[in-house]
């Protein structure tokens, strides 16, 4: 599969009704990226059996609490674990001096080293890139600089048809089939014609995080086609005018987001406590957008 | 009773083994105070359903993170819930400023006050006092700067002995037998004699808290003749080196600390994550300091 999304936490703001504040681990390309990290979420990642070490990059979308008050835990925790490699935290401004502080006053130094790649908030920028993929931040509209995250693998190389090939055809002929180059002979006749070895290239998965923002139009070219949108519904429909004064977004306009945007398949969460059964936030946002999932803690979600 | 003790944690570090990190909840007339505020300690309060709003007073020990790790998550928590009332925290220098960074941050201004009383390094204070109690601090040897607490009930009043007084004697006369004076006439002659009618006070019942420390006998001063006793006992005997450069204490040592400092009591915690079964722990303590208990968390210790 492309990629898969496990859920820690979905909750806003406070613990409840057995869930927790946001975090979320996502695997891309064998990658995995942890994204935001309320209190507790070393927990969760126990109670699912992640092994945090395995996590080299951490993703925060903003300074309110409930979405990193777990951070330093969980750095604390891997140092006495014993890590030794570097740790990467794509960081709204503020979070290295809340870190670095609390650092400070504990005398410790970590056995590893943080690498801080903050983002600058109102742009949208590239934070991470490997060979297979891209990680780009964008803005959100909250009460306080807060970045979505748009996951990306790179444009894949095209696939060799099965059962064509000679056997023992050479390594650097398939490299050429695979980016797309026909293979020629020392006169420089086409030798094997890339068309008829080989076919499209699978297609390329994307995952964006939007969490928290009213609702935003100026989103749409960021998130445009993505396979999986999580987008935060805190409030029901009938609270549209609560969720704009504190920066939120409905159910109803989670789904507009979506519909607007095209994307194949949109996730819900960052759920009030006043709703202790989410299936109505469900059936509200499937009235605008069909293809909508809740956010549930320890569900994992995957796009082929 | 005097006093409660309730374990909301006890596990040194990091948890483990269903143990979470350090905090407790004293009850002692009538006023609860919350000691040590690890990862997660909100989540305990609300297990044992222990109304977090009913906490105005919250002491910390030092600034390592598995002792106040929870309370920025707490803090939060009580502005959500609508607190008004102040919030009382005995702080080692630092916390204040590690706070107030991470509110400026979220750019969030609490409904509440809270006043951070500060304890000095090194020194022991008086840091609260009411009608009935106080609550002093005293050094403990830790790698940083870490206090012990002594919460202490104020010597109490005469008793009246039942059954001898007339039914319609004045409260005057009463609050001057309690205070241990004889009631006088008009003339000066003795009415009721004190000796006849009141007996001695009830005893004044004491609690000492001491997490993290080394084995250090500067502490017996303060902690002299108290009821209960908490002291870390994070390693068992075989490790005392470790105990000694890492800043903590073995079982046999806080047996030793308990039997030098003639408590009634003594319970140990902050237990090494090493220790799955706590057992021979409390043995090992026991073959010093035989009235010794394990801290396990959700108990309940009373003192009468």
């Amino acid at each position: 599969m492309s990629f898969t999304l496990q859920i820690l936490g979905s909750n806003a703001a406070i613990a409840a009704h057995h869930r927790h504040q946001t975090s979320q681990l996502l695997t891309m390309m064998q990658v995995p990226f942890l994204i935001d990290c309320g209190e507790g979420t070393q927990a969760r990642l126990k109670k699912f059996k992640i092994k945090s070490q395995r996590i080299d990059h951490i993703f925060i979308s903003h300074l309110h609490g409930d979405h990193y008050y777990g951070l330093m835990g969980l750095i604390s925790s891997l140092h006495l674990y014993g890590r030794k490699k570097e740790l990467n935290i794509y960081a709204p401004p503020g979070l290295k001096e809340i870190i670095s502080i609390q650092l400070k006053y504990s005398q410790s130094s970590l056995n590893y080293k943080i690498n801080f790649k903050e983002w600058t908030p109102g742009e949208s920028q590239l934070l991470f890139e490997n060979v297979n993929l891209t990680v780009h931040s964008f803005p959100l509209n909250h009460r306080i600089d807060c970045s979505g995250f748009l996951f990306r693998e790179k444009p894949k190389k095209r696939r060799i048809k099965k059962g064509l090939l000679e056997k023992d055809i050479s390594p650097l002929k398939i490299i050429s089939l695979k980016d797309g180059k026909d293979v020629l002979d020392d006169d420089g006749n086409v030798l094997l014609a890339n068309k008829k070895y080989t076919m499209e290239p699978a297609r390329s998965c994307s995952y964006a995080f939007c969490s928290d923002t009213k609702y935003s139009e100026a989103i749409l070219p960021h998130i445009m086609g993505v396979d999986l949108l999580y987008h935060e519904a805190t409030f029901m429909e009938d609270m549209r005018d609560r969720a704009a004064t504190t920066y939120h977004t409905t159910t109803k306009q989670a789904g507009e987001i979506a519909k607007k945007a095209k994307v194949s398949k949109l996730l819900i969460g960052h759920f009030s406590t006043r709703y202790k059964e989410l299936e109505p936030m469900l059936e509200e946002t499937r009235s605008i957008f069909e293809n909508a999932e809740l956010a549930i803690e320890g569900e994992t979600f995957s796009v082929e």
